[in-house]
This record gives structure tokens, C-alpha cells and sequence, in this order.
């Protein structure tokens, strides 16, 4: 038995309160919906803390995940008392093979520790058999020899829809179980998200949900989602299937919020993707909540802008992340009110 | 400068023949389309397997990893000379945290060492700068201090298509460069794939297309992975663009076939799933090629099947497997001649 895996073992499982009530109850004691994306790269890192670690360790992955752990407790450290949430985005970590997953889990943990949500980007799905393993692994217990342990345990994951209600309903099991939370991917921020997003559908696919007219694909995805979300809204009106709205598409926020009062939407695309304070406004219910808006660069980064470059060297790059925050804090406040 | 990964740079780049050519080449050469599916499971493991490595290391997670890959090797050495390719799904390793993926990773390289073409079934996609950390990660090369590594390096991913062309072309990007190949989910194999994939379109989107009346969005998706991979057909006619198609819906399969002639499909769900060669046949194009034929658990863990547990032992999993699969090539064969 492995010592570290026990008391993790022990830890479990964590309070099984519903995840759209926790998210929410963490916004208002944050008095604010950001959430910093801890997105990693290298180049980007102040040389200090590359070769500080490279002494230590080798200027090859592990060298590199060593980096990103390092890098980013600067950055936990400097928000955790101001923002909700964090999310790491996997694709980064992963670059650098088990190393960089290491540097992941850790990363994860690291924020949990500092009292954070913490929403794991990694846009993951499969049929049946394999998103539940999946939604074990980040989520729930994993079967290991003759026990259950956790897995990598944290609060959500983000999960992409195109194989339908078999990739997902392992997850909402999960979820229910574990007080998790997913956020699926409806109308994403990039530039081509309307490939297949935005097609309109035949008449009678909008007659079939009750709805009015021709819908979009992403319409019809706002209803499956609903669909799968609609039996466990938490006390605070909110459910623990939420979806992911890009902040460079306000008009089609503003209609998927009329549609899905209950949903939280997490909102990328803020900040470097050139989404602005005003952007994300129709993602808010009439209530100020049912969003948290992710920034990633303009927060970790903060200290390669011109704007905070002249105050914050290198050396004090969380700092500047901790300035950055406060600035993306006041800028939503000014226009969610 | 970490000595190992100085030994894979030198042997980096492998030769940058295109990978529709060498999949076709290699489904020649072997005389069948056959991929052996790498989904290892825990609990099927023969008994003998876990007692040796948990002796050796802990009955944790990295007890699991290493099970996983001394089974692997097992499989891989008992197939390696019958069939073209094999393809591991990664959800599977990814339960046991970086421990897990130094599993795959370990499972992917001794199936390189051993002459198979490597299929990392991992489904990932993002938008642009994240989906090309994950297209360098598995396919490409990753920057990492001053220099580019090879990241784990496999022959092949398949890819999720929710967030339209800028997800892919980081990907067709690393193929062409590096010789590599994606597979994108097209129709999947499983029972809700239709929630979004069989939803029928307007039939102006199909005019779009210049196709007749209307297209579901799986068609769609057909010609949109058809434009992706219509600049890079190989001499063997078919590109690196391949699409995933299931074996259990044969009808969709024949009209998919029509669409996209110079498309490799990648055919789950035989065997465990449902999918029997007679379902497979209409993904063929009339030349026997264009597909590989995937089969995992029918395979893998044939020793617990009826009929192969009376000739094959636990500790002769590894045979039983072999024999699996010399019957499916066999069973393909009768039908696709």
C-alpha cells in the first residue's frame, strides 16, 4: 500500500455538496466571477524561476513540468484570496508526457489546498465504457486492486458533446456522487467555432425540443444540455451541468442565457481572445451570477504588458497577476454592477 | 541535458513518409486491416500478471501502470507480426494520473519498437494555440528552453470536430510536417451518437455544400473532414485526414464510404460492441482498403471468452489474443476477400 495514496484515501471523500451551490457560494464570497486560467508557457516564464528549477533538476520535461509547478504557486499564492476558481488547461501539461502531468496533478492540488475551485480544462469525452473512465479519473474513485481511491479529485472537468448523452451521463453520475461539476462545450470562442456550432437545423428539430423557427446546432446543443442538467438544480438555482460560452460572441450569449436560466456558463475568451467587460455581460442572469469569466495570459502574464511591465519586473510576475486580477475584478464590476 | 531524451532527439525526425502511404503500405504488408485495441482494464488482467508487479512495486497507482504495460507487452509481442497497427486508449492509463501515462507512453513506444504503427486514441481537440500544444504533444515537436523535442511521438490521434477547422489545423499542420495522421470522429459507434450527429440540417446548408436535400450533421461533418484533407492525398489515393466511423451502423457507413473515397476509416465497436464483419464491409472501398478495423477487448481478453478459455489459460492470455485475432482476420477476410 502506498503511503501518499492512503491518505489521500483517508481525505475521501470530500464534503458531497451539490457543485453549482458551492460554485455559487464561492462567487459571493469572492464578491466576483473571475476565474484565472494557469495555461503555462515556457517562453513566457520569467528566466529566474527556469533557472532556478534547471539547476535543480534538467532543462528537459522534467526540468519543464518542475518550471510550470514552481510558476504557477506564484500565481496561486498571489489570487488566492481574491478569485473563486481556477482552471488549468491540460493540453499544456501534457505536452511534456508524464512529467508534465506530474506538474498538473500537483498544480491541482496546490489550489485546492489554497481553498480554490478548481475546474480541470480538459475537454474530454468518449462512448460509454471510456468516459466513465474518464469521469472516475477526474472526478470520482478509480478501481485499483482490491479499492477505490480518488483520482486526480478535482471539483469539474469541461467536456466536449459530439457523442452525445452516453459521454456525458457518466459524468453527471460522478458529479451527483462526488459534488462535481461539468461544463460542456456549446458555443466555444474560437473563430471557426461555427463550422458545425452555427449550422441551422431543419424545422422539425426545433419542433421536437418545442421551439420556435429554425435552431442552430448550438441552440440544440443549449437544450441537450439542459435536458441532461434539469434533475439536480442545487438550492441555489444553479445545476452542476454547465456549459462553456465564449466571450467573443455576445449575441449568442445573450440568447443562450434566456434559454438556460439554471445553467452556469463558463465564459473563455476574455482578455487575449479580445472579449471585453462588456462582452460577457448578457452571459450574467438578471441576478449578477450563472457565469464565471476565465482569463488566462492577461493574468499569468501580466508582467510581459506594457501596462504592468513598468511596475512589476519579472521578478514580481504574480504581483503583477495579483494587479492584473484586481483590474479584470473592477472591470466586471463596473458593468455587471 | 537529459541523456534519454538526447537519444530520442537524434533518431527524431523519423522518415516524413506520408501516413495515409504508410497505413495503406503497412495493411498490405500484413494482409489485413486489423488494430488491436490497448484498453487495458484492471480487474481482467490475468491474476499471475498483478502478483508478480505489485511485488515489485506497490498495489497503487503506479502498481496498476506498471500491470498495465508488462500486460501490454504480453499482447503486443503475440500480435506484432499478424497485424498492421494497434491503438491504445489513453482514458484507460489516464485513471492512474501520470503513473498512467507513463504507462502509455511506455505501451506506445514498445509497440513503435516492435514495427506497428501507433494510434494514440485520445480524442482531444481545443481552440487553435491550445489544440497545437496537444497536435506537438503526440505528433509533433515541443519547445521546451531552447531546443524542440519530440513529444511522445505516435504515429496518429483521433480528434473530437465540436470546434470546426481551427482545432484541426494545428494538427494537419504537424502532419505534414512530421508524417503523421488524424483521425476525426465522424459517426460514432455508440447508441446516443445520433443526439447531435443524425440531427438533419436546412436544406440550404446542403446547398452550401453542392449536395442534394438534406444533409444530417454527421454529413456535414463528412464534407467538412473531406475539405481538411483534400490537399494532402498520398500516392496510395488516401490522405492523412481519416475519420472515425462505427461498426454498428452500417447504413450510415455505406453513404459515409460514398462521400469520402480517399478518407481512411477508422471502424471501433467490433467484436464487444456489436459490430461483426458483415457490418464492417460497407466501409470498405472497392479496392479492400480504406479501413483498419479496430477490436479491443474481443482481443485483448479473449482468455476470458468461452471460446478460448478452454485452450488458453490466464497465464497464456497472450496466445489466446493471437488466436482472436488470427480468427477476426480470418472472419474479414471471408467477407471482404
Amino acid at each position: 500500500m502506498n503511503l501518499e495514496q492512503n491518505i489521500s484515501l483517508t481525505a475521501f471523500p470530500k464534503p458531497k455538496l451539490h457543485f453549482g451551490d458551492r460554485l455559487i457560494e464561492a462567487i459571493k464570497a469572492k464578491g466576483n466571477p473571475v476565474c484565472v486560467g494557469l495555461d503555462p508557457r515556457l517562453s513566457l516564464i520569467p528566466e529566474h524561476i527556469k533557472r532556478a528549477v534547471i539547476q535543480k533538476t534538467n532543462d528537459g520535461f522534467e526540468g519543464a513540468a518542475n518550471v510550470f509547478l514552481e510558476f504557477n504557486k506564484g500565481i496561486i499564492d498571489a489570487v488566492a484570496d481574491l478569485v473563486p476558481c481556477v482552471k488549468p488547461q491540460i493540453a499544456f501539461y501534457e505536452q511534456f508526457g508524464f512529467h508534465g502531468m506530474w506538474a498538473f496533478e500537483k498544480t491541482c492540488k496546490y489550489a485546492e489546498d489554497k481553498g480554490l475551485i478548481v475546474i480541470a480544462d480538459v475537454k474530454r469525452n468518449d462512448i460509454g465504457s471510456t468516459a466513465e473512465a474518464y469521469a472516475n479519473a477526474y472526478l470520482g474513485e478509480v478501481e485499483v486492486f482490491d479499492e477505490a481511491l480518488p483520482g486526480l479529485n478535482v471539483d469539474a472537468v469541461t467536456v466536449t458533446p459530439y457523442l452525445g448523452y452516453d459521454g456525458i451521463k457518466p459524468f453527471t453520475k460522478a458529479c451527483r456522487e462526488f459534488g462535481k461539476g461539468i461544463f460542456v462545450l456549446l458555443k466555444t470562442s474560437n473563430p471557426s467555432s461555427g463550422d458545425l456550432q452555427d449550422q441551422i437545423l431543419d424545422e422539425k428539430v426545433a419542433d421536437g425540443f418545442g421551439a420556435e423557427g429554425r435552431m442552430k446546432n448550438y441552440e440544440l446543443m443549449a437544450h441537450l444540455i439542459d435536458s441532461w442538467g434539469a434533475d439536480d438544480i442545487g438550492e441555489s438555482g444553479y445545476g452542476f451541468v454547465g456549459a462553456v460560452v465564449g466571450a467573443t460572441y455576445p449575441k449568442q450569449a445573450a440568447e443562450l442565457r434566456a434559454l438556460l436560466p439554471n445553467t452556469i456558463f463558463l465564459v473563455p475568451g476574455y482578455g487575449a481572445q479580445g472579449g471585453g467587460a462588456a462582452d460577457v455581460k448578457p452571459c450574467f442572469n438578471d441576478d449578477g451570477l450563472g457565469v464565471i469569466v476565465n482569463s488566462s495570459r492577461g493574468i499569468t502574464f501580466a508582467y510581459k504588458d506594457e501596462e504592468y511591465a513598468k511596475n512589476y519586473p519579472p521578478h514580481a510576475y504574480d504581483q503583477a497577476a495579483r494587479a492584473a486580477t484586481l483590474t479584470m475584478i473592477n472591470d466586471l464590476k463596473v458593468v455587471i454592477g
